[in-house]
């Protein structure tokens, strides 16, 4: 299984419009420093799923036919927006996955153009060539699923965002799942550095905790906001050895799932 | 007055996602030829208004401070789907002036971010440095007002997209009014060769309908279909002599107003 961070920024992402801060400065001098609307391509060769679709360019991006289907965490404009424009595309049709919110996104639902719209559930499993998918409950403003992926030659990917923390049903899932590499929210800073009390995402701390947590080998931190970056750029070495900041066009391949205890 | 037209296309613009037609084929290989989301750019080397804000990257086209509003025609998502992600910029808010829609578009009225939303009324006239907009009512599928621009220098810029044909207090305005320049709805090819009665939308027949009517020295057609753009490969004398298709990127200048008789 090969993921590719597509994006990695918080609504708004990085550069933040309008802001001078360190790490929009930074991210205004080198394109490497940019991070699009969070979003990951999962693929194996066969099958390429999209995670998300926020990004605004999704037309330009991929060939007609060539993502088997796209799979929507939830429907706040920063992760489905790219689709407005993508639905009104011609011929072939694609799947679109997503937790069940009847409000939706705004005229979606009733004009999907070539995106066929299918519901999920909480730990419904939906089988996509050689992957599994399964739907995880999250904590947010609005009904959300993260995703445990499992490719059938077994290797085992979280992706887990928007979210502050776990509800205790997928704290209990992923206990017994045992990603071996998991990506998970990190919209801010430290809250004892910030002061701001984390509210529907999370900060650094409690990233850090999810990923200790879940026994993964490896964590990436993604939905991050300039001012992650900012407190990133400050204390690089602050961070577990294990756990690295996702960047935008970043891939890595899970060839084994990592060994239960 | 300068008007920029920065997207000329209708709904899923040109090329068309997954179309093979020769339109969308030709778009495909000279970008010159490609049709973005249907907006304007008006400027007078004081003030730079944005009229629509279906262009999903506006904040990478201006920097902040440089438009001094967004005047909107109507929520439908090609009209406003940039404003998703500009207005989480920060700093100095920009103004954004449209129709009296209370469901506007998804959540932009909950979290309007740096956006300023105000609500205009038919014919109440805006005034924005030596700019005077008038809205005006359209037929179209939701509120939807077209826009007369007037300088103090005396230019008359008319702007009439989405429509299909005029309401009689809009066509009773204009023919008092007598813009310059007018640019319309083009999105369809005339209905006797296509068969499809238009609905919402102007065909090439309705356009030049309304163009003439104005009584504009100068009519420019937008919101193009694919399916215009091919009858207009193949039909390239059929346009009158003062009606020309827009394009992306396509920029005039409006000296004088017309003269009235
Ligand atoms: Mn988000
Ligand atoms: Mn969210
Ligand atoms: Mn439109
Ligand atoms: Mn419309
Ligand atoms: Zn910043
Ligand atoms: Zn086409």
């Amino acid at each position: 299984m090969r993921v590719t961070f597509l994006g990695t920024g918080g609504a708004g992402g990085v550069p933040r419009f309008g802001c001078t801060c360190l790490a929009c400065q930074r991210a205004k001098g080198n394109h490497r420093h940019v991070r699009r609307p969070c979003s990951a391509l999962i693929e194996d060769g066969n099958h390429k799923i999209l995670l998300d679709a926020g990004l605004m360019d999704l037309h330009d991006r991929f060939e007609p036919g060539e993502l088997s289907a796209i799979v929507l965490t939830h429907y706040h404009p920063d992760h489905v927006q790219g689709l407005l424009h993508l639905r009104w595309g011609k011929g072939e049709s694609i799947p679109v996955y997503g937790p069940p919110d009847p409000g939706g996104f705004t005229d979606l639902f009733k004009h999907p153009g070539i995106l066929d719209i299918f519901d999920l559930s909480a730990f419904g499993a939906l089988e996509l060539g050689d992957f599994i998918l399964t739907p995880l409950p999250l904590n947010h403003s609005k009904l959300t699923f993260g995703y445990a992926i499992a490719h059938r030659n077994g290797a085992r990917f979280a992706y887990l965002t928007d979210t502050l923390g776990l509800p205790q049903v997928t704290d209990d899932f992923l206990s017994r799942w045992r990603p071996s590499h998991i990506a998970v929210d990190c919209s801010h800073p430290p809250a004892d550095v910030s002061g701001k009390t984390p509210q529907n995402h999370n900060d650094v701390t409690a990233a850090l905790a999810m990923i200790e947590r879940s026994g993964a080998e490896q964590g990436w931190l993604t939905h991050l906001g300039h001012e992650t970056d900012c407190w990133l750029m400050a204390n690089a070495s602050a961070l577990p050895k294990n756990v690295t900041p996702a960047a935008d066009g970043l891939s890595f391949d899970i060839t084994t799932s990592h060994s239960p205890t």
